[in-house]
């Protein structure tokens, strides 16, 4: 069972912005930017492009009103997306507040956030929804 | 007209990759990578999130067997993908093969290849499609 699937099924605890039948979304807590979100299958599919067509096809309609909340939620002139991979097997797709192209430049060290402050944003994009 | 609707109508020549109703893929070529494509809507519209939900639905499933045929033709992990769209207002996404986060770095310079190797690069893809 990869950690996102633990995470879908409550076993560890993370802030939740959204799910539905096929996906999930919540913050990522190692943030290249406040409002860094994960979006992921409720399946385990390690490759990105492995997802059947059923996801594939939902991800970015599922995807697009969070992407809207992040926007309102932070000063940024549009939100970015992002899919790497190579650290957890099981797709996943990163959504980020962006102004320049530095801000999804995973290359970058993290930002460390209190969990107070990540339940601000949590609270903050979920009320934009 | 954006420049990516003049690709689009054939107005600036490009090296296509494919395209069908709703979408138009052709070489990056300014890359990051070599065999890094560009996916475009037929649709002018800035920000990606913006796309009607019938572009945000089908966008993924038309690039699934381009990322996998990029897959194929390079030696990489797999393929990435990136939206930034902060030069171009006409919503685009990246593929991009990698093998570590460093590929995805727009910050860092992009690669200079000639016409013959981008020549090259589209027919090895449109090969593996």
């Amino acid at each position: 069972m990869t950690i996102f699937s633990k995470i879908i099924a409550g076993e560890i605890p993370s802030y939740k912005i959204a799910e539905n039948e096929l996906f999930f979304a919540f913050l990522d807590i190692f943030p290249l930017r406040e409002g860094h979100v994960l979006v992921i299958p409720k399946i385990e599919t390690d490759k990105f492009f492995d997802l059947p067509a059923e996801y594939l096809g939902g991800m970015l309609v599922f995807a697009q009103p969070i992407a809207k909340a992040i926007e309102k939620s932070f000063a940024c002139d549009r939100v970015g997306l992002e899919v790497i991979g190579l650290e957890v097997p099981h797709a996943h797709l990163h959504l980020i507040p962006i102004n320049e192209s530095n801000d999804l430049n995973f290359v970058q060290p993290k930002l460390k956030l209190s969990a107070e402050r990540l339940k601000e944003i949590q609270e903050l994009i979920v009320s934009n929804l």
